[in-house]
């Protein structure tokens, strides 16, 4: 189970809150306390807009404690919107490719949970990738080829719409035919401009998931980075926070109330 | 264009042939004399046998030239049937799953050469792969969705007939419809027990494998490892070398000569 | 603080120790139960004695849990004499020189533990190092200078004593005019046939340290590899463990009991 | 022998001249033309000011032409001061501390060159690196001992006079007493407002070191990044490149005639 947190708002150095909190991220990545996991250190990844329209991005296979790369990079990058992750693999190989975020074209996305059994599922779900977006499938996880169905999906133009479509065809896959395997979906998807993030979970108890909102700006975490639990409020299972360009952050539901599991 | 090694023979260390020739595997991955890339410096890997049914395996994104632990291992690990191999990508992510040799239960890989259009191909050949097998793959090149598709193709009891029948159908591949893309393919394939080693390639020369045969060892490679040039016969396009427990080495013609590019 | 096992008995896999137990030591990498620092991600090696009269050396910077090359390497190679080690870095960087065991010639050695204030005593510690040895102070950290500096007091010939004489004279460093600061010392140190372990302290307790002897194998460890607590023997504070060829095991005092701290 | 740039002028993104010109840093990283090494491929690394008093600092012991996280960044990030490095090693090891630039405070450093025969030479000039200073050598390079050295004599308030100073002092060691043994130096140092860029040599031919300016910007480099030679102007050797805040770009000699070898 990883840890990841996203933030939109003023531009700010990543170090806000990839390194500074009481809490944060980086510490995340040694002794986190809401997660099955206590440590992630099986690699971790940052992505963040600037200038150019396309993210830039930072993925290592070393644990992010003790990468000083990492602390000079966020002391020195100043981004609007941002995505940082620290991951505890579940599987597939520690690489660079498996890290998260994972970014193709404007788009950056990044995961914490479980797509069922993935070594059944595995190929179903790379065969929702089309072929012209199959050549940004570097790595082998099942959260990039989540992220790239998601995108195949329409994604691009309805990113809402199109992952809950997708969540409704892999909650499907994870109970059909008597099976029944668990299904954990944290994840946040941007453009660049609106941020989108998603706690769902079929046949389990969902990740944790928490927003704090503060004169426009929002920051998204799997966990709170610090002791005032108070102005951190969880993400309801079936939901997404949407961020957007111009409007107030609000929250929706993403699947009928029959579809999604209890919390 | 990568460089590699194979030998079967009398138990000696892998540094007999690794590090310590004139012009040894580990030199040629910083400056190789019949490839057109000299430079192999984008990972490397050895297999090895020992007591153990299956394979031991190193493999390093660094390059080979400056790896400690390459010179340690070699020095001390001993076997009567080893590969190594020193990469030059050609846009697969540098991976440790990435570089060769390959592992799948007692059988052992490694490739040097280009499969068409692998953008193009890859989802064809990936189809090749059995379901059973699938779980195996756990890198994105196209040499490990090979050696993967000649285990589906029956590899395990059948190792030249299914490399052969899966060159013919690839064959088939880059020539149909008007595409006539390269296909370069010198690969080795064990079982811990009998070596083959393949030249082999269809609309373009072949890339370059010689063998040296003393005394019952056979030790097969991309380029000789010194100036005794006399000593090292090249393995004809088209075939595939043969060394099998109680048997003289063997050299076979693989595909019908009108298939076979000129070399 | 780290972990570590050292072994000296009849050949085996390093697995046997390594990798399989309950609680082995890639286990303790991620979770270990006597140590302050729960998680020893920092990196860690393996040095081993075979045919060669110099040791095999396999360090890297990533976690232990994760490595899969290790887990080949421990399947296949056999000794009768290995350390291995994972390490919790305390302040200098995680890199391959500054991962133990540190090899000098025929030597291994390894180290948990702190050597007072480090910044203040590095330029004393690195001064014991003899010219013609200080070519092999290829890392930064104390371990691996204290390691050159016993080599450098005659550890060659007299092991026991050097370490001794050094152990005396780091303690009245670390409480030399008014200061106090912490010497925990818990060391094994070997030349491929005899064995030693130290566990010592000044100033602070001593870090754990445990052996297990069974038909003339011993295994000394940071902690215990399974549940069998009974097996497993401390070593007292202010001894040493000595395991020679040709003599049984024994535990000896090392420095006069008025030195040695309360443990 | 390594390669490198350093730029001054306009802030622009570190791509311009790391990765984006036809004979880029990248690209000599595989393919260097005036270097006794053509393969650059021992880890590298980049410096750069931003917003923050000291600079940022990037470094991996992966070649630079295979590292995607290295492109990102040199197209996020953007300086007005910046330095980049690509290292060959020869014979400390390749790991992050040892590649160059190396930070202190606000000051980076970078060189190109052989300080004698360094393992004679290594404990005297470690020696002059004063105490407050020695915590700040966290790798083994004889690069950053002249580096820390150099800021040890001064090099905070008169960076050209110390660095002079240092360079007299090692031309008498690799001189003193019969010994004849090749100092060469070319270096880059700021504090994040001044540029100095050094070209010497004793014993020695001098490394190539060239710089082009246009319209108060300038950029130094180890060779040219393009095929137009005319605008790439020698730093001659003996001599010192100043870049300095408000100041026309000017060199001037730095060591009287008769120390300086011929080039």
């Amino acid at each position: 189970m990883c840890r990841w947190i996203a933030y939109r708002g003023e531009t700010i150095p990543l170090e806000q809150y990839v390194t500074a909190p009481a809490h944060s991220l980086v510490v995340q990545s040694q002794r986190a306390l809401e997660s099955t996991a206590s440590t992630n250190g099986d690699g971790f990844g940052t992505g963040w807009y600037g200038e150019h329209p396309e993210p830039g991005l930072y993925r290592e296979i070393r644990p992010a404690w003790s990468d000083e790369n990492l602390r000079y990079l966020c002391r020195h990058i100043r981004s609007h919107l941002y995505f940082a992750h620290v991951r505890a693999a579940t599987g597939t190989p520690i690489t660079r490719p498996n890290c998260h975020p994972f970014a193709c074209g404007r788009w950056l996305f990044m995961h914490n949970g479980v797509i069922g059994n993935w070594s059944r599922l595995r190929r179903k779900v790379e065969a929702m990738i089309p072929d012209e977006i199959y050549g940004s499938r570097i790595g082998t996880t099942d959260s990039e080829a989540v992220f790239l169905a998601i995108l195949g999906a329409g994604g691009d133009k309805d990113p809402v719409g199109a992952t809950t479509r997708l969540l409704a065809t892999l909650t499907d896959m994870v109970s059909s035919k008597g099976y029944r395997e668990p299904l954990r979906f944290t994840a946040a998807l941007t453009n660049g401009s609106d941020l989108f993030a998603f706690r769902f979970a079929a046949n389990d108890n969902a990740n944790s998931l928490y927003y704090r909102e503060s004169g426009g700006n929002v920051v998204v975490v799997s966990e709170p980075l610090d002791a005032e639990r108070a102005q951190w409020k969880p993400v309801p299972n079936g939901h997404v926070l949407m961020a957007e360009a111009g409007k107030p952050v609000s929250l929706q539901p993403i699947l009928a109330a029959s579809r999604v599991a209890a919390e």
